[in-house]
């Protein structure tokens, strides 16, 4: 049994002080909460262990989320998932991650804030919402002008987003559905399809239970918008890496390991990131994204119908370079809505708009806007491309780049407000011109750090979206926002 | 012996007769420079089959270059350098080509325009520069507002560039030089190398070897200028891939297997593209840039010091995204040129400027120029970022997006004027209202392409560079501009 260590609680102090002052007289609502800094509030929102326990260091991992938790220690998400079956808490422990771990990761417990393994069960204390957490929140709310949404695609990070306060779904990433173990398979069958029949008969399997998924989802979010983004990899990321996957994939699949192998390099990119993805595997292979429209569409009148609340999909098309690719795939959706629509007999409301994640679009946004009815920035590609700079690569010199004061910040977790910050102010700028209603969000990782935020604020737009334990500390930035008025320092 | 097919010769007669109708007053040299068109010059650039010889075609393959060429088929680059030490006439034939076979490639004499492949030496006519042609491409060159220079680093290429009246060299890749056989070894000690030292010692052979490329091409150039790019690709690149070439730079280089595999695998990188490349191995290793840099000023000096002609290098540094990286390194630039000119007694001129290739560096332009002396507008990469498209991999859906009329052009042959076009734009505005005088060139691919050169003209840019080869299109192309006065149209 193994567990790790909390962080300090000075949030909490820091908390009760400005609510005192503010029922003492002494500051105003403002004041309060302009001096709670957002990035504090992180240590209340995870389980933490009892600062009062004693505890033994057994070693140190690379932390992998905020928090604490603890179960019995497993080496392979396999085992992870069979003990949790059977009711056991795991602790899933890997030298590296990929995605065919992913059934292990739902499965384990946790890893811990600070990556420290400690042994025994450490007492932990549940996060608490409500007193002056929640009176400090409401300030914050009655504040800031941006809504706050969640990045989130399973039930259960929905419901996280939803217990901190989340306005809506800003980003669900449809592919992480496909990574399940009850799905992985179908996926593959259609990636080693001949033909296009072969790929709606596999798309076919995973029409009802990606339908499924969005219903939840839907479900939960009680009416709220929900931006649902087509499928965005490149296929080789669904498909395994090494000999002993190509065989295990084999059996299940019942095709030649050669085959499979052939497949995989026939797909392999040598820029995967710059590659065959986003809305250009919709426009080389529509029935993907056919599918995908129409399990958004089928959800979305099943629950209208169950539950009588409106739900508001957001459909939105990743990695748009030019109007035409979006105006394919939006004439495309719109058919598939209304196909399914008129069987249901059942009218929903929604909308069909795109990612401004590539420098192109963010230039062309005023020609895009003419029929794409919201944008949503996804900095993380857009950085990536502004910068000419691989996020996965750029570990090996980001390091000496900080050192050496080339990046002030790391442009992946602080937006760089004078490169990528420019091309979003022209997105906006272009695309209200052309559509004065345009609704417009963020759903990069800056959509959930504080100086990002202000940006945010500034450059006019309606919402941030964040991961779900993000979502009171960007309530609390985009409050602070309105209330400096400016937008914050950036990058390099 | 094989031989590949020449195409028609219907420039030769255009030429002959937009010149005799000059001649007979029916039209002025400006209809006439009008009426050819620039592409169809290409038919008269390369050795031609003799059109009345008699053909038997044995073989199709991919054409790699154009013209016609005769010698014995081999099937490896080292059995193609072998027979052109022996003073034979090779053609190189493989199923792919990678860097491995670079002198394979110069010790060839060629494939051919068609791909075709045919039995016996067919005979060849050599182009012919004069007459006609000599004519018509003097009227153009009175003409033009644009220089033309050629992107070239063997002093062969260099050669070819002068015979086709290039006047400079706007892009050398310097890391071409590094694949040459007596230079690989070199480089992948200092890849191999443990630390700093071992890195500057495998430095310290490459030295004199870098020095003379650039002394024979300065030479060469009798003062023209000559822009020199410092590394730029990842240095993995350098490294073999295959298990046998691994065994092979083992026995050569005295290290083991797995140390070999191992730096392999560290160095490997998911984006390449994006990764650490460029000026980035500028900053993190110092002394690859410094001997570069030493080279080029010890060359300059020297053939200064032999020819008493001014050679004006151009040092340019890749892949900026931030002022901080170009300060950094021009520093140390101009540090290493003050050292050579002061130990050699000999003062050259010198500028130090760097691409424009990533969209940051474009919008940051007024900011960058306030140190760079000279923009090149890297259009390859600046399409790929702007995109989001990488070239390398774009061939398995860019047929489709032609098709629908997605892309009207490749964007990678034909510059996107609308996107990438417009930070061209805002980077030339913003880098002239900081240096007035800031000297501006294109050397992608583009810079050889008639609509691409029509845009630059409009853009105001002071040279475009390009292959040796389309040297006369792009020179008859820059007068075209400047008699349209327009721009070309761009992609999508």
């Amino acid at each position: 049994m193994l567990q790790t260590r909390t962080g300090k609680r000075t949030a909490q102090a820091a908390l009760k002080i400005a609510v005192s002052l503010v029922e003492q007289g002494v500051i105003d609502r403002e004041e309060a909460v302009r001096r709670i800094e957002p990035a504090s509030l992180d240590q209340l929102l995870h389980p933490m262990l009892d600062p009062k326990a004693k505890t033994t260091v057994l070693a140190q991992g690379l932390p992998a989320s905020p928090g604490a938790a603890s179960g019995k220690v497993v080496f392979s998400a396999d085992e992870a998932e069979a003990l949790a079956v059977r009711g056991e808490a795991v602790i899933l422990v890997r030298i590296e991650t990929s995605p065919e771990d992913i059934h292990g990761m739902h499965a384990a417990r946790g890893d811990g804030s600070t990556g420290e393994v400690m042994v025994g069960e450490v007492p932990t204390i549940q996060p608490e919402l409500s007193g002056d957490f929640a009176t400090l929140m409401g300030w914050a709310d009655a504040i800031r002008r941006m809504k706050v949404r969640a990045n989130a695609e399973t039930a259960a990070d929905a419901r996280t987003a939803r217990r901190f306060g989340a306005e809506g779904i800003g980003l669900s990433r449809t592919e992480h559905m496909f990574f399940e173990a009850d799905r992985i398979g179908a996926m593959r069958r259609v990636i080693m399809a001949e033909d296009e029949t072969g790929r709606r008969s596999g798309l076919a399997e995973l029409l009802p239970i990606q339908r499924e998924d969005f219903a939840e989802i839907f479900r939960i979010m009680k009416g709220l918008p929900v931006t649902i983004r087509l499928l965005d990899p490149p296929l080789h990321e669904f498909l395994p890496k090494t000999e002993g996957e190509f065989a295990e994939m084999a059996r299940l699949t019942g095709k030649d390991v050669a085959a499979i192998r052939h497949r995989a390099v026939v797909l392999h990119e040598t820029n995967p990131m710059l590659g065959h993805r986003g809305c250009r595997l919709g426009i080389t292979y529509p029935e993907i994204y056919e599918m995908q429209a129409a399990a958004i569409f089928e959800a979305a009148v099943a629950v209208a119908k169950e539950a009588g609340e409106a739900v508001e999909p957001e459909i939105m098309v990743p990695l748009i370079a030019t109007k035409k690719e979006f105006d394919i795939l939006k004439a495309m959706i719109d058919r598939v809505g209304r196909e399914v629509m008129e069987r249901a007999g059942v009218t929903v409301s929604y909308l069909v708009g795109t990612m401004i994640e590539l420098p192109r679009a963010a230039l062309l946004a005023g020609e895009i806007a003419e029929t794409a009815e919201f944008f949503s920035f996804g900095t993380n590609d857009l950085t990536q491309t502004v910068f000419g700079l691989s996020r996965d690569d750029a570990a090996t010199f980001i390091g000496v780049y900080q050192r050496l004061g080339i990046f002030e910040h790391d442009p992946f977790v602080t937006l760089d407000v004078t490169g990528v910050g420019e091309l979003v102010r022209v997105a906006v700028e272009r695309g209200r011109v052309t559509r004065p209603g345009l609704k417009l969000g963020i759903c990069g990782e800056h959509g959930g750090d504080p100086a990002s935020i202000a940006f945010c604020q500034a450059v006019g737009l309606d919402y941030v979206s964040c991961s779900p334990y993000r979502v009171p500390i960007a309530r609390l930035a985009a409050a602070q926002a309105v209330l400096s008025g400016e937008a914050g320092s950036g990058t390099a």
